[in-house]
């Protein structure tokens, strides 16, 4: 078996398109941009519909990267922009890579282990129902498969980037005689996103292939992943999975684990989650420890009943800010009390990604030494 | 001596008008409104120029209060608005009041202590300035009488609200040969605050009375008072004054102490003081001690830096959401992260209120048992 | 037949607990508020759900007219507050009174005329659907009885304000076993509006009763009134119903009439109908002509189909200012470029109210003389 | 004297990185991209601190362009972003081009002429203050020059891309002595415009010379210039000067004029720029008469008074939208109601750019024929 090792590499961001952080990794040497699988960014737009933030990071990333490596290698990273900075969230890149074992000398694993795959291409008329989770179901894996992960239980962040309708794409279908789950584009992304959710809980066992039919997919939010996070793009027609877990085949000292939020403000799991990966997280993150987390990701929602813990809140009244921004904020502010810093990937749009209110969040430690 | 005893009740609210909470305390004997001194009430607005959620809210609480007490004793109870309830804060109000312990029948204190005084009415020409920091100096001194509390040591608490100039209040100074601090009345709101709080950190010996000139007002924020929060009101000429603190006179179970971020996500200080009152305070609280949390409140705000721990964050930047909403929901997260709900009373505008980007907080525990 | 005579006071507001302008009035017998039937307000909210502006006015006003003429009469005047004054729209009432003509000495009409109406309770489950429609129709031409105005042809205007669901009423059909036609109480906003236009073109006879079934309220938008205002109140069960027209037995210089614009920039028909009623309307009203313009209605809409005249737009994209604030704003510009000032009622929420992303617009002038 | 011709074409774009309208006419030869002086451009952002619309426009366009006549080229044409398109604005480029008349053989002018000038690198300390009024009014002249205008009469719209302060710039100006006008780097955005603005109207004789000292600069508004429209741009050191007139030299169908309004309502003067231009302009521009007006472009802003027309307005205190954008909807509103679609350049930020809440337009008509 040939060793491998993943590296995460966390970059602020001066400005969506500012790619000077990856540039300097890149001449330094720190990162081999060959080894790229995939690069997470929280970027300073809206991240609702009109927020171009990303698509402009992506074209900057997109460029950089192609300078290294030629356009075609370029566009197999997936890149994943996540829109919205709200409360004290700072702008950052997280960079995957991975490589041989052989040149980084590390001591065996388990370690994390990074896999990917892309699907075909999904059939406008199995977006946003069971086609669509069994062919993520199968990507993701493929994308175990490519990460020698075999057991479930050692996936801990399902990544996935899905497809959405347009209006071309409606009527293409419709033009063969098929007929798709909405002709609503934004509701679609919705779908995508929550299909592509159970699609990963499907594959790693959380839920039963036979509890999802097209009915519930948008609708039944029991039915749901702690460890999937879906996220829609419109240049895509399949999906790009990346899977994060630990691994036998890989080594060095980074390892990951997940938690689950009941609630926003649910941050007992996650500080569990850092505990078992060596941190002694009592209270906020002391400086030292804060050093060794390298990655925090989440899903954050406002929760469809309006209240959290019994007590209203007006997330879901408020005409002049999202309710996706507002939750943004405040989740960010309860993870940051834990950790100690805002530099983390809070994310919106959670449809079957965690309990309804809550999230998947998965971290990321450096278990021997201090980040630079 | 007369020992009095101490009630905050928390109410919740359905909307700005919604007295039900507050009528029906009364009605079942919860709340004598002849002992209210002071209603706290985070509203659902924006907090910002064109909330007029606040006002709202005063009307209905008046127009409550003057059913039971008649309206000039309902026009003495100060009634201190905060606009803004981003994140999961929920609207809520806090019903300050006091009663002889003869009634009682608590054991000796000391326990929460609760003092009122209202200044003169301030010229125009000293809002902002040092003659304003006096007469709220001189204000706070008179509330601590009021309260029997003679160290500024047991002081934890000093809810101000204060006058701002319009533009009819500038002229008139004009008139007569003065000349204000500005003659911008959104600024005036600012330094009103400003002075109100530095006032406060003279009267309790925070810092010196020397330090303080009119230079430093709206302009030094290395001055500031840990224990100050105020706000403007365009309905008053002077000052209404609360003080909050741990007096020998007073009896029953409830604690007060306070603590000072030095950021928004500074939870470590707020949680000793827990532990000071008596909880444990270990990760987040437990349902039984979340019980015995009467109420927190803290301010908030973004920073001018433009930096959390060095790292940058987008809430100065961002034209589409206020900083102070940003701020508001971020920090709400990470007190409701460490208290385990979000029916706290964070407010913002802290000029001289806590350090750049930080500020004071206070929390009122009941020591014996858990509430209702 | 007893001749009477309308009056239409336009009046500022400084805020939206503004009743100092209605208050003079009264004072000095400008008006008699014995007289008063209703008051249309636009009030400076966002105009969305959490705009509580309007019941802060709706508050006010019923204080100020209790103070005059007693609650149960007050409580008989029809307040209809629309939140938003975007872009340059100024803050007014429309003051809506009726006198018997012996006492103002007028020439005979035909003139503006006045009638109101009270529907009944409407049935939960009747709301958005046929019931609804059918009640409305029949209280319209109750209104019109009560103006003395026979003949649809002679109405031009008709301002609803029509009740909503709640949690509560949804329950309480569903306990007796009904079934309403949303249980989403935000979306039974638009159908109780679109149903209640839709009582207004039967009513008027733009469009044939058997034309609207249960199933094209709040979808078939080729159905519409172009004389229909209505707004949703949750504080009522019924309608109130107010009628503008020209009849015989109306006295006095003011009339009205009516254009439907196609479109947010389609201001050619509301300058035909400026000179249908004596208006040069040459270009942008002269300050004479502007002087004797009472009052401008108009509901303004982004239209569905993202695009205005054949160009995109992107209201219906903005995640950061509902479209309704934009359309607003811009419907406003174009208004108000016309008639040369920005005191004008622009209204959103335009279902079944003119055709998609345009609306119907009436206007009130006084043929005799320029306005004080 | 060699003729040329001045073209503009106005294309749609269906993002802020759309180039597929200006790829399309250079394909089939509309555009010849070596003619290419400058691209204008609205965007949809909200024109504020945190608009990337614009940067993301930049970077399209600058590629595109590149991608035809190389990067020195490219980088050679001025690319002036503005964002916001509230209300009806539609997205799109305005691209000035210019040709030896030779190759397009119209007839004599005078027609449209299209100057170009870039000024040195304007040292940090002159930013705000007379050293930027004279280097733009200087070259403004040499743009003049490029047109072969002499006549400053002849001159109806200035473009001026100019430059900002940095943290940065302030700090290698203090390290070598010197001092700038304001720290704040937003504060110097519009000191920038101001003072650039003031050097249009020096060039052009609207005001003198002596007029403007370093006091006078975004203070005294009652000095402005009819003719100029200028925006910051944190990418150039200098001034990118672009002026459209009317010359001898120059052939073809088009023309241009300008007006002033004095306020955002104020159509008529531009009615009448628009019937100098040979259009009749009776009511809103008819279909025929709209087809051959090619660019309107204006500025717009709330006005500091609060008041339009003497009636109050919310925008200065809506703190949920800015001023900025309202004002660019409201006037859109009132401008496309003038001439009948919304694909307009209404541009904020209007510091001495015609009067107080009012500002410069200009218009360019093709006086032969109706647009394809």
């Amino acid at each position: 078996m040939v060793l491998r090792r993943a590296f995460v590499h966390r970059l602020p961001a001066a400005a969506p398109d500012d790619v000077s952080a990856l540039e300097a990794a890149i001449a330094d040497g720190r990162i081999d941009p060959a080894g790229v699988v995939a690069i997470l960014g929280k970027t300073e737009g809206n991240g609702c519909v009109n927020d171009f933030t990303r698509a402009f990071a992506v074209r900057a990333l997109s460029d950089a990267l192609a300078g290294h490596v030629g356009r075609p290698a370029a566009a197999a990273v997936s890149l994943v922009m996540s829109g919205g900075t709200e409360g004290g969230l700072s702008p950052h890149l997280l960079v995957l890579e991975r490589r041989s074992a052989e040149e980084t000398g590390d001591a065996p694993g388990p370690a994390l282990a990074i896999g990917a795959a892309h699907t075909g291409d999904l059939p406008a008329e199995d977006l946003g129902r069971r086609g669509q989770v069994e062919m993520v179901a199968a990507g993701v894996r493929a994308a175990m498969a490519d990460a020698g992960l075999d057991d479930p239980a050692d996936v801990h962040f399902v990544q996935i980037k899905c497809p959405l309708l347009t209006a071309d794409r409606v009527r293409a279908a419709e033009a063969r005689g098929a007929t798709t789950a909405t002709r609503d584009t934004l509701k679609s992304m919705g779908l995508s996103r929550g299909a592509s959710a159970l699609g990963v809980a499907v594959a790693l066992g959380e839920i039963d292939r036979d509890a999802v039919d097209d009915v519930a997919i948008g609708r039944d939010f029991s039915l749901w992943s702690g460890r999937a996070s879906t996220s829609g793009g419109v240049e895509l027609l399949g999906h790009e999975i990346v899977v994060l877990g630990t691994g036998r085949g890989w080594v060095g000292p980074l390892s990951v684990d997940h938690a689950v939020m009941a609630d926003g403000i649910d941050v007992e799991p996650v500080r569990a989650a850092l505990r078992r990966l060596g941190l002694a997280a009592d209270g906020q993150l002391a400086a030292a420890e804060r050093g060794r987390l390298v990655a925090l990701l989440a899903k954050a929602e406002a929760g469809s009943t309006g209240r959290l813990r019994g007590l209203r809140h007006t997330m879901l009244d408020d005409s002049d800010i999202s309710s996706t921004r507002h939750a943004r904020a405040f989740v960010a502010g309860a993870l940051a009390g834990l950790v100690g810093h805002a530099e983390i990937f809070v994310s919106g749009g959670a449809e079957h990604q965690g309990p309804d209110g809550g999230g998947p969040v998965a971290v990321i430690v450096d278990r021997e030494g201090v980040m630079g």
